[in-house]
């Protein structure tokens, strides 16, 4: 058996913040000695929201690689791969599209919420609904214990089981596992304006920011709008978007300062954010140092064709197996 | 420019009958001289049905490649392959789902037909209606010009065109072709009962069935229900169901003749059955010795994988202009 399997993407939409930072790939760093772990590029996902203007996904691919490599994912560990260049998940894909009946699709949460969320865009499409079925076969290709997935995603991995069962109630019993969900505590990290940190809401601080400009951004945090004056007495834990950065940079000692000295009126916000700031910028540095090595190279594209290969060879003992449990016997 | 390209595929799901070698096949022999033709194998698009039992699709393949070559189809002129062996057909398929509107696939009226007639399997799936965005894949990675159609898949054809022009629109003016309808005129080959020949409604003379079958068959062919003795006066040409095959295997002058003496109630309806039948045992005694000298070696297999390297050769190329209009840039 060994250890046990691991598979995850992300779609290289955008540049990598904070959110990102803390909420996944922290979580597939730490995964990555444990498990074998297959982390992709999921670029053919990334179609389904920017197919009217995909010409993107190619620089957002390389800068997602550079996030991973200089966050530490180690492609010693995991395999580290481009989905589109696994053609076989394409072939999966159509292969568990017949026995998914539409009415699975249609009841996704996910696929109602992004609908009524997204109506400017015509994302009503076939691809659309059947994102659920390409993450399967993402997922199942690789035939994964585990998927690493926030709570939100979780009625998505239902679904990869689902399709699972039901394969293998067709094709033969045991030929696909159900993979479990990997639920992982992660910090809450909210945007400046302490809605979700995302991309189209302006309000994220990216990886590839320079030091100013997250300096800036920190500075900006929204703290207790209760407390317009210094002289005010302030409530970090319940009132202050900034301090959930300070939960996450700062020791418990540190921390305990600032709640006295915020609650005290000792301390202002402004200076607070300031060492905040600092101390954002000195956690990050590594990572920034970390990111100039690997821009200095090309070695990110060997990392991509050494995983793709990787990742190749174990699709391709998959689709055999589940090809020849679907049609019983080979033509060639 | 030279030759204009045809594509057209057929679903191995069980033998075939008069009803295709009339409908189909004879029209595919008779376009491989002057088109560049590209025939397939539909295996994939038989599971959209035939997934609960997929395990007969690769015997109906063999049939099916035996039934071509039989009857005329010549693997120097015509590209004879496989559709699940050229795996890009699945990944055009999954790029044209990203801009396909779910909208177009639910209004296509064979969708809405299938759903209707099939109640009684659970042929609500992803894959089922995504019929016409495969079909568009088929179609368009060899950039075909013409598609040989029947009136009924008018709108299919349809699907694939507007499917081309939203191609074209989001990546490129004239990337695809928007291949046209061949409609040709094809006799109407009733089954036994008068209803449309059909496996599922056995009423079919098979192209395998050996010669007895046949005549016992033809012999029980529905004739005018107006004329239940020889000496009634019969009217062949508007209450006859065995008529069409006269019309299909007589000579203008004996065709006049039948007519003639049935009406005229000399000829009875056993006899003119037994003459029919004896002329379309010896109408299809060619395609069945031809068949037996195909059984006889493992040349079709070969062939087959040569149509399958000629298409593979002409998908890639097509799917190389395509992903670079994508994606603008290649990672690799
Ligand atoms: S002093 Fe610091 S913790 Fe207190 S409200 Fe201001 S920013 Fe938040
Ligand atoms: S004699 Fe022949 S053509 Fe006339 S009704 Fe009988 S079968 Fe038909």
């Amino acid at each position: 058996m060994g250890k046990g399997r691991i598979v995850s993407g992300m779609r290289p939409t955008g540049p990598l913040h904070l959110g990102h930072l803390y909420g996944v790939l922290r979580t597939w760093i730490s995964l990555q000695s444990e498990y074998e772990c297959f982390y992709f590029i999921a670029d053919w996902h990334a179609l389904t929201t920017e197919y009217e203007e995909p010409s993107k996904i190619r620089d957002y691919t390389k800068e997602l690689v550079l996030d991973w490599l200089s966050a530490g994912l180690d492609p010693e560990k995991a395999v580290i791969f481009v989905q589109s260049e696994i053609k076989a998940h394409a072939e999966l894909y159509l292969l568990f599209g017949m026995i998914t009946p539409v009415s699975w699709l249609e009841r996704n949460p996910t696929y109602k919420d992004m609908l009524q969320n997204l109506q400017e865009r015509d994302l009503a499409t076939y691809g659309f609904l059947g994102y659920p079925v390409l993450q399967a076969a993402d997922i199942l290709i690789y035939r994964a214990d585990k998927v690493p997935v926030g709570l939100d995603q979780v009625p998505h991995l239902e679904l990869t089981r689902e399709i699972a069962r039901r394969f293998n109630y067709f094709y033969g019993e045991g030929l696909l596992p159900e993979p479990e969900a990997k639920l992982s505590e992660v910090p809450k990290i909210p945007g400046l304006d302490g809605r979700k940190m995302s991309k189209s809401y302006g309000n994220a601080i990216f990886l590839k920011d320079p030091p100013e400009v997250v300096k800036q951004k920190i500075l900006s945090y929204v703290t207790d709008t209760l407390r317009p004056r210094k002289s005010d007495p302030g409530d970090p834990e319940n009132r202050c978007i900034a301090f959930n950065l300070i939960r996450l940079y700062y020791t418990e000692e540190e921390k305990n300062a600032v709640i006295e000295d915020c609650k005290s009126a000792k301390l202002g916000c402004l200076e607070c954010k300031r060492r905040l700031a600092e101390k954002v910028i000195s956690a990050l540095t590594p990572l920034w140092e970390e990111r100039k090595k690997w821009e200095a190279k090309d070695e990110w594209l060997e990392i991509l064709k050494e995983g793709n290969s990787k990742a190749q060879a174990e699709a391709k003992k998959t689709m055999e197996i589940l090809r020849r449990a679907i049609f019983k016997k080979e033509l060639f």
